[in-house]
């Protein structure tokens, strides 16, 4: 693993145990030596599971699976593993996608249609299914509640930490845990791409609710993210809902009693996703962008996004610059309503343009010195709307041509 | 101007000269010194014109006032000038705009309507309407009709080099000249962007055809190039016929008589977009990106495009790595219909990938070898239509970063 990202939280977090859910990692030598690249989580029956995944027109064989097999809402076991990618693998990758199914099956005694697929890692080439299929027998031997951090390390590819999360919801007056580990960093080096996401709680939530609170705090955490703007073809977000914890009956996404359950997923899935932020290939600088008065969320969002995935932003970010100016094409890039007129931009909180021109006198000091900063924070407002909605990115460097450019994979 | 680029052609061609159409260029002290900042071209009485601009959602003050004026459809001056666009400006853009069109208007005795302007450089600064309005009177009396290269040079910003072309086109058995002159880099360093073009012809084009022309050509060439994917707020493309050459009369931009003028015009476009991608921020290879098997032209070319603007693929291009495995997520993120059982690429002729998967056998020395050239060529076929198109773009380097955040603007 490279060197650890300056941007990265001082160490892995505390997690709890969540009932019904076990895992185990192993070394099943797909293409990495000496480390793990295999991670099982096999859940308790009743387990309920939703997922969102990469809207790529191009998507991977595990992908399709998933999609395929979420439709029964039930999961037994999740299997994921990094070193190969198996995108753009053909019928080898289908195949191999069937061989882990049915061993993974076997394995749990469970159907094929409650196996959930990941892999992650170099494109074209699919992971030997013979490696995955012999290593879960003994894998399936080995799960245990504890292993949260040895299952986040063993589907990272080159990210330079594990990524874990941890919250404590309530459904009515029930304590409810959830757990989450990513991995991802954009799509960082020579080949490696995809951002993972296992989620896991002790919620008695039905598959169609799941699918609905997943599909919306995603939204906002993992879609409001960009390191380079290329999303993968295997993006995958699960989350699985285990049913130990004795809270009251919910069966609908717009329960109160979800409410606290909601928001606190949110939360834990926008720590996942600024981790993965932080770790962006050559990441020095962690930026937030907030973008107000706009039509509508979704257009905040857009425009959030168009600033974030802008590389003159990007680069005056990461040259320090107050480089505000760069800020303008990238809103009138985005295609969304804005009016020129009445946009306004802050930078470290200061005010910097109103009304579509520089604020008179304006003093470029307490804006240059924020540059210096690790977290850099950008306020656009628009002028339109009352639409508003955050975005997080990371500056553009020379380390992200170093790791993309220089080195052959 | 800095070091000139590596892929830029040995130097500016020999223009004609075009009857009706008289350049000056000088220097007014907008914001560099010791060089040139402000072009003049005067056109003679009955001058036709067509424009496309950008289509930014935040577009500068001179993009608005060629909008309006391109109503009349008549134009008896363009006036560019360097150093500072006008773009996010406010009212003082505005009255900047006023200012320089009625000197200009009193300067060749026209209409106020008949006058087209462009800024290009640092934003957020109107260009002082003082220094230009003052320049214009002295100007407008060193207006010659061989000044091209002066004035192509005069509208550069940190481009490396000036930027021309020129065609012969028949109109029935007349002979018509076509000259363009062009300006961009993408958005080339600190604060600087937009691309420019003002193409003169002695052809004599209703406005409402020379429209029709111009914009059909444009979506082949400007709208073909991308640098960084960062389009300008500035964006302008003018296209002017002076009326001067004695073929048949045009009413019609599907006239037969039109199709030499229309193929040589949509080359010249083709060959200045081609000159502003040689000059991208620190390019080092000039790529050709054809895709075909699309549902549609324009589907196509977003494909290359989302290709094109795919910083991975850049910076693979820029490793000279033979890595495939980029391009399809770059596909897939164009959010356009692709087969990705029926995806083949090719690189320098050469077959990597067929219907969805690796060549077998694939042997990468010849794609390798090809990856160490100036012109990279990529061929990609999505199985879906027969819709193709071909983009250009160049690769993305350390020099890029150096360019853009390593040095303060």
């Amino acid at each position: 693993m490279a060197e650890r990202s300056p941007l990265a939280p001082d160490r892995f977090p505390d997690m709890p145990d969540i009932a019904g859910v076990r895992l185990a990692a192993s070394a099943c030598g797909i293409r990495y030596s000496g480390r793990t690249d295999l991670m099982l989580a096999v859940l308790d029956l009743g387990t309920t599971i939703a997922g969102v995944f990469t809207n790529s027109s191009v998507q991977s064989a595990p992908v399709l699976w998933c999609r395929k097999a979420l439709r029964s809402g039930k999961a037994r076991v999740i299997v994921a593993n990094s070193g190969n990618s198996n995108a753009f693998t053909g019928k080898k990758g289908v195949e191999v996608v069937r061989r882990t199914v049915q061993a993974a099956a076997k394995a749990i005694s469970c159907k094929i249609n409650e196996v959930f697929l990941a892999s992650t890692g170099v494109i074209g080439n699919p992971p030997p299914a013979e490696k995955i299929a012999g290593a879960l027998p003994q894998l399936s031997g080995q799960i245990g509640s504890g292993n949260w951090e040895a299952a986040a390390q063993a589907i990272t590819t080159t990210d330079t930490f594990a990524k874990g999360a941890t919250r404590t919801a309530r459904i009515g007056s029930v304590p409810v845990t959830i757990n989450g580990f990513a991995k991802g960093s954009g799509m960082i080096a020579p080949d490696m791409e995809t951002m993972l996401a296992f989620l896991f709680t002790d919620a008695a939530i039905p598959a169609r609710v799941l699918q609905a609170l997943l599909k919306n705090a995603n939204t906002r955490t993992f879609n409001s993210i960009t390191v380079d703007g290329d999303p993968s073809t295997s993006d995958t977000v699960l989350l699985a809902a285990t049913g130990k914890a004795k809270h009251k009956k919910v069966s609908r996404a717009g329960d109160p009693k979800l409410r606290d359950f909601a928001v606190k997923l949110e939360d834990l899935m926008r720590d996942l996703a600024q981790q993965i932020v932080r770790d962006g290939e050559g990441a020095q600088k962690f930026v937030t962008i907030n973008v107000s008065g706009a039509v509508s969320e979704s257009s905040a969002r857009k425009i959030g996004l168009a600033i974030g995935n802008s590389p003159l932003v990007k680069t005056a970010i990461a040259g320090e610059d107050a480089n505000w100016g760069r800020i303008v094409p990238a809103v009138g890039k985005s295609g969304e309503k804005a009016n020129r007129d009445r946009l306004g931009i802050k930078i470290g909180g200061v005010e910097v343009a109103k009304n579509g021109a520089v604020v008179p006198g304006y003093d470029e000091a307490p804006v240059a010195a924020h540059m210096k900063t690790r977290n850099i924070v950008i306020d656009v407002y628009v002028g339109v709307g009352k639409g508003r909605a955050t975005i997080w990115t990371c500056d553009l460097t020379h380390g992200y041509i170093a790791i993309n450019a220089d080195y052959r994979s």
